[in-house]
C-alpha cells in the first residue's frame, strides 16, 4: 500500500484507484485530525466503545487498585513494572529532585497574585528549565534527567505558587514523601492523612496518560522541533489550560455549587432537560460507555467523605448522578472522571483553580513519555493546509487605496 | 467523496474502493503529517517548486519592496491592504501598547542571566498575559485586543530581557517609533540609523508568516483548546525554540565564523564536499528552487554593509555563496533566508542568541492570524495514534517481580 503522503501528492493520471480518487487538488480536511494517526505509540490504549483505558497494557482499574503514582511513572516511562529495588530508586530519584532554586521561587513570587495558576505553571516550568543544565536532546540520559526533574518539581512549583499567593513562604519539600504526600504537605503546611494522600495518589494514577489528546499532541509537535523537555512541558501546559481540555472538573464544581443543595436537584435537572442544556461531568468525547476512571474515583470519593464527613456539595453530586443515570444511563450517559474529581480535590483542601495544575502534575509523566517516544523516530511536524485565499492580488499604492 | 475521517474508521465490508483499501485496522502513519491538511487557511501560500511565498495573495518580493511591517500586519490580520487612515490607526494602536507592567520587568529581571532568551520570551509572554485583562476567546474584539498587545509588546519583552541581562535598566519604548525602530532603540539605547531600521523592518516582513510550519501548527493545536492568545503565543515560542525550526541563522553565523575568513572558503568548502557534510544556510525543506526571501535579504545585506562598512564574516559569506552556487546552483541549491539574516542581525548590533527571538517577534503576527482563523471554525485537535504496545499485560505483585 502506498503511504498516504504520496497518495495526497499524487497526480491524477495514476492507475491506482486510491490515487485516482484523491489528488493534490482535492485533499480533504479532517477537522481536529480526528482519526488521522499522528504517531505510533506503545504508551497507552483506549477503546472508547468498550470503556477501556490501559497504560502499557495494564488496565486503569487494576493500576488504580494495586499501583501508585511512582510505580505508574516507572511503568509509563519504561514500559514495564519495576521490581522493588527499581521502584525504590525512582522514589529516591524523585524525592531528591523536588526542590526548586531560590531564583525560581523569586520569579514565582513576582507574578501577579490574581493570575491563574496554569499561567503561573507555564511560567514556572520554563523558568525552572532555565536553572537546569542544558539538555542534549540526542542523549537519552540527559533527557531522562530532565524528565525526572520535571515530574519531581512540578508539584513543588504548583504548591509554591499557591503558598506565595496566600502570602506564605516557600516550604521546602519533605524529604521522604511520595509525590501526592509531598504536594499536599507543601500545599497545606502539614503532612496529609493517609486517606487524603492515598486519594490524591490514585487521582494522579488515573490522570497520568490518555493517548493523543490535545496537550499530548501539542507536546509531540513542540518536541519534534528538538525543543528541550522543560520548554515542551511549558507549551503543553498552555494546551491543557484551554477550557475545552483541562478545567472540566472546575466547571462541574461551579455547576454543583449553583444548584444549592441536594433537595434542589430534581427541579434543577428537569429544567435543564427541558431547556436542552448540558450537564457538566457526564459523558465523554472518547468513551461511549462509562469512563473507566469514573468508577474508581467515585469509590475513592465515597471512602474519603465517609472518613472525613460529607458535604452539601457531595450530597448534591450523588443526587445529580442518580437523576441523570436513571434518566439516561441506558443511553450510555454516566459520570466521567471530572464529575467526582473536583469534589474530591475540594475536600482535600485544594482551591478550585489549582485543579487543572494537578491534572498537569499527573499528566507530566504522559507528556514526557511521549517526548521520549517521539525522539525514538522523530520527524518535525509540518502538515499541509488547504489554501482558500487569493492569488496574485494587485499591489495598489497607499495613496490610491 | 467520503471524508477521510469516516474513511479511516470504515469497516472492511464497504464496496467503496477507498474504503476497501484502508480500514481501521491498517491506518497509515505519515511522519510529521507531511501532506496531510491540518486546516483551511487564507493567510499565506507557498509553492515550493515555483519559489513562491505570498501573504493574502501578495508576493513576498512585492511586500519586501513596497510594504513595511505594520502594513504587513494589517494585511495578514485583515486580509487586505489598509488605507492611509487604517494604517495610521494600527501604528498608533501598536505604539500605545508597547509598554509592559513593572511586575513583568521584575519577573524578567529575576530570570537566570545565563538562560536562553527564547526561554525568557516564553516566560515573558505568559507573564505579560497575567497582567492583561482576561480574554474572552469567543469575542473577536477581546481576542484582537490581546493580539495587538502581543504584537506591540513582544519587541519590548525581548529588548528588556537583553537590557537586564547586560545589567541595564528597563527602557520604556519610544512614543512614535515603528516596530523595528522601537525595538532597535530599546535594545541599543539610541534611535537606529534609517538604513538599520529599514533593514530590520524588511526582515520582519519576510518572517511574518509561512503557512503551517511547526510553531504555527503548535499555535493552532493549543488555540483549539480555547486557550487564550498569550498562552498560545508562549507555547508557540517553545516550538520555535527547537533547533530544527528557529535558530538556523544562529548556526549559519557560527559556521561562517569557524571558517575564519574569505580566503579559507575554497579549502573549507572542498573539504566539506569531500566529507559529505552539510553546509548551513543553503537549500530549504519547502523551497525546491531559490527561497523567495533570500534574494531580498541578500540585497538588503549588500546595502547595509555598503553603508556601514563590510566585515570579514560578510566577505566570507559572499565567498561561500559563490563557491556553493557555482558548484550546485544548477541543482537548485541556493542560499536560503537564514544564510544572510544572521549576518545582517549581527551588523545591527543584535547578539546571536537574540536572532530567534526576533524571528518570534515577526512571526507573532502569523501565529495570531492563525489563532483568529482557527476560531472561525474551531475543533479541538485530537488525532489518532497507531498503538504498537501490549494488551492485557498480567499484573504481578511487587514481591514477585
Amino acid at each position: 500500500m502506498p503511504p498516504l503522503r504520496g497518495f495526497l501528492r499524487s497526480s491524477a493520471t495514476s492507475n491506482d484507484p486510491l490515487k485516482r480518487h484523491r489528488t493534490v487538488t482535492d485533499p480533504v480536511l479532517v477537522p481536529g485530525l480526528a482519526g488521522i494517526p499522528a504517531a505510533k505509540s506503545s504508551i497507552s490504549f483506549i477503546d472508547g466503545s468498550a470503556g477501556i483505558l490501559a497504560y502499557r497494557g495494564h488496565r486503569i482499574e487494576t493500576l488504580a487498585e494495586h499501583s501508585n503514582f511512582e510505580e505508574t511513572c516507572f511503568l509509563i516511562l519504561e514500559g514495564r513494572l519495576p521490581n522493588r529495588e527499581e521502584l525504590q530508586t525512582l522514589r529516591s530519584d524523585l524525592a531528591s529532585r523536588r526542590g526548586i532554586a531560590d531564583s525560581v521561587v523569586q520569579t514565582l513570587g513576582s507574578l501577579p497574585k490574581n493570575g491563574h495558576p496554569m499561567n503561573g505553571l507555564q511560567v514556572g516550568l520554563a523558568t525552572f528549565g532555565m536553572t537546569r543544565p542544558k539538555v542534549d536532546v540526542k542523549d537519552p540520559a540527559s533527557v531522562r534527567e530532565a524528565v525526572l526533574c520535571l515530574i519531581a518539581a512540578t508539584p513543588t512549583i504548583i504548591a509554591t505558587l499557591e503558598r506565595l499567593r496566600r502570602g506564605e513562604d516557600y516550604l521546602a519539600p519533605p524529604a521522604d514523601a511520595n509525590t501526592a504526600g509531598a504536594f499536599l504537605h507543601m500545599l497545606n503546611g502539614e503532612a496529609p492523612s493517609a486517606i487524603a494522600e492515598r486519594t490524591l495518589d490514585c487521582c494522579l494514577v488515573l490522570h497520568a496518560e490518555h493517548t493523543m489528546n490535545a496537550s499530548t499532541f501539542a507536546a509531540r509537535v513542540v518536541a519534534s522541533t528538538e525543543a528541550g523537555p522543560y520548554t515542551v512541558a511549558s507549551s503543553a501546559v498552555g494546551a491543557l489550560y484551554g477550557p475545552l481540555h483541562g478545567g472540566a472538573n472546575e466547571r462541574v464544581l461551579e455547576a454543583l455549587e449553583s444548584i444549592g443543595g441536594a433537595v434542589n436537584v430534581p427541579d434543577w435537572y428537569a429544567q435543564k432537560r427541558a431547556s436542552g442544556g448540558k450537564v457538566m461531568g457526564f459523558g465523554h468525547r472518547v468513551y461511549k460507555t462509562k469512563d473507566p476512571r469514573a468508577h474508581t474515583i467515585q469509590r475513592l470519593a465515597g471512602e474519603l467523605f465517609e472518613a472525613h464527613g460529607s458535604t452539601p456539595i457531595y450530597d448534591t453530586a450523588l443526587a445529580l448522578e442518580k437523576a441523570v443515570v436513571e434518566d439516561l444511563g441506558d443511553k450510555g450517559i454516566h459520570p466521567n472522571v471530572d464529575f467526582f474529581s473536583g469534589i474530591v480535590y475540594q475536600k482535600l483542601g485544594i482551591p478550585t483553580d489549582v485543579f487543572t495544575p494537578i491534572f498537569a502534575l499527573a499528566r507530566m509523566v504522559g507528556w514526557m513519555a511521549h517526548y521520549e517516544e517521539q525522539h525514538q523516530d522523530n520527524r518535525i511536524f509540518r502538515p499541509a493546509q488547504i489554501y482558500t485565499g487569493a492569488h496574485d492580488a494587485p499591489w495598489v499604492a497607499l495613496e490610491d487605496r
